[in-house]
């Protein structure tokens, strides 16, 4: 809430703000350029400052941050979040063709539909990494208490962008969630190139990929709709030892409104193995040492409870006079945190 | 946006804010009470000045309003709008059980289970009907630019407070959307109800009701499942000629979970029918017409397509050298809106 004005009429009215939006001169693309902040809620508690929370980096910031705030608000709430609490960081457009797309090519090596959705520069994706990198990521990390897990999520020219990022730039992003990506770009230049090195050290990252159902496949749209067909069958048939993947293909969505369901259920499945049901606890106190060591080895990162979650569930079982369940979370949380 | 700041580092910053929140005395309930505010982006553009919209009142909206606000924003975008620009309206909670419930209960006459869930008052429906009817809708409708045609969205107690109003508040709303409602409540008084008065006027309204996918049918949760099940196999035996109604089941989704893509269904399946390729206007230069003729008697209410969507049209039409078509989409367009 921003600030409280009190009226004539002698009601409150309140701004329901979500986040802030920053702009910032970037040297690398050499404009000003904006991204959007979403902190989650437990971020300002005051008894937990040290709490650091991972990072989703957002493109098309300006389309996609207002629903993805309140899915991670959601999502991640106590007492049984299926996600952590997580900071969400947008990235907005300029030039969005220019930025987003992985190679540069001539509207002549494609077809009219294909090339009705270019507009000017093109293939600038190594340039907007470098700015993600060296600007963007260097900004967050400094002005905000980040865990060094980050999550990509990408739609359409975005998603083919994720899609490079994570063959080229494996170190950036630990999780990538795509969105009916433009496959299709420069004659399937990705699906080679994934054809090509799809035995490569992925580095455990996991892929969370959509498309739109076969209902969707109007004739507009092949180009659009095979290219992706043709990626989940690379992935699908070929072995990707170090990269998890799933595919969904969502019935009665299309292109624009495919990120809405596709977000909630990608997020879902990058945190695969993160819900637990806390009241296990009374009769499994390695429930939650457990599931967190599994989830740590299965994410190749160390994941723990937060201590404001932990301090929940031992509220809860001392209020409902467990002090033995409650006694043995405390010193799990001791062991997590007390150094 | 709220303001601007500028920083000694030389960068813009900016809230991010997607509605009002307004505090006001309520005569009815004798409390202070909140809603929330969402206006859809073409309401403050002052090229269309008396543009009117219709109004989604949202029940628990400290847990809604969010994702909400950017499913209408998405869904309702030119120049493909799957349902019009909407206001919204949520309505916050402060003794949620007490206004939330049809009918007076002691614990007594419930399971254990059932028991747990109550906390102080409840049965207060009707008073609360009353403030939603003298107080909440008077505010609106005087101080929006609102139509005549309302939304009522409600989950778990929401959803049998809607089930309610529906029943016995028929004037009150046109449209549905209840997600995983809490049937079960006083031996399941709404499904004893619906089942004696099946066949009253239900004056054309639509009913979007949601539930958990059978894998969620856990031992604490079957007296919940299972009213929702008898509720749907009650309406879907059962002819009830003015009431369009749908049904779906979310494998995967929880209890909490499930308003989240049962909201952007249920908006979609109250303006079925709403969606066109305006491109196809060129073969068919009825089809816009024709498409409102078709939606405004389905939905038994007087819908026409915005100012603003039919000047996109025309605009669209103009550029691509086709004055044929966009001196017909004019001639259309004066036939709504110029009196």
């Amino acid at each position: 809430m921003f600030c409280t004005l009190f009226t004539a009429n002698s009601y409150a009215q309140e701004a329901i703000e979500i986040g802030k939006s920053y702009t910032i001169k970037s040297r690398v693309l050499n404009e000003d350029r904006s991204i959007q902040i979403y902190l989650p809620t437990g971020y300002t508690d005051t008894k937990y400052p040290n709490q650091k929370y991972p990072v989703i980096y957002l493109l098309d910031g300006e389309s996609n941050f207002n629903y993805l705030t309140a899915y991670v608000d959601k999502l991640s709430r106590y007492p049984y979040p299926s996600i952590p609490e997580m900071i969400i960081v947008g990235v907005v457009n300029t030039n969005r063709t220019r930025d987003l797309t992985p190679t540069v090519v001539t509207k002549d090596n494609m077809s009219k539909d294909q090339a009705a959705k270019i507009k000017g520069e093109n293939g600038g994706n190594d340039n907007f990494f470098k700015y993600l990198k060296d600007e963007v990521f260097t900004y967050v990390d400094t002005n905000y208490r980040t865990l060094d897990y980050k999550i990509l999520i990408g739609h359409s020219f975005g998603g083919i962008t994720a899609l490079n990022n994570m063959l080229n730039y494996t170190d950036m992003f630990n999780a990538y969630i795509v969105h009916d990506p433009s496959i299709w770009w420069d004659n399937k230049v990705m699906l080679r190139e994934y054809t090509s090195r799809i035995k490569q050290d992925f580095k455990h990252r996991k892929l969370f990929l959509t498309q739109v159902g076969e209902s969707e496949n109007k004739g507009h749209l092949n180009d659009h709709y095979g290219a992706i067909k043709e990626f989940d069958k690379l992935m699908s048939t070929t072995p990707h030892p170090s990269l998890t993947y799933k595919y969904v293909a969502y019935e009665g969505e299309d292109h624009g409104s495919i990120p809405l369901k596709g977000n909630l259920d990608g997020l879902r499945f990058v945190f695969d193995g993160y819900r637990i049901n806390f009241k296990d606890l009374k009769t499994n106190s390695n429930l939650l040492k457990d599931t967190f060591e599994n989830l740590s080895k299965e994410m190749h990162y160390d994941f723990k409870p937060t201590e404001k979650y932990l301090d929940t569930v031992i509220k809860y079982f001392n209020t409902n006079g467990d002090k033995e369940t409650a006694d043995k979370v405390t010193e799990y949380k001791q062991s997590l945190y007390s150094l």
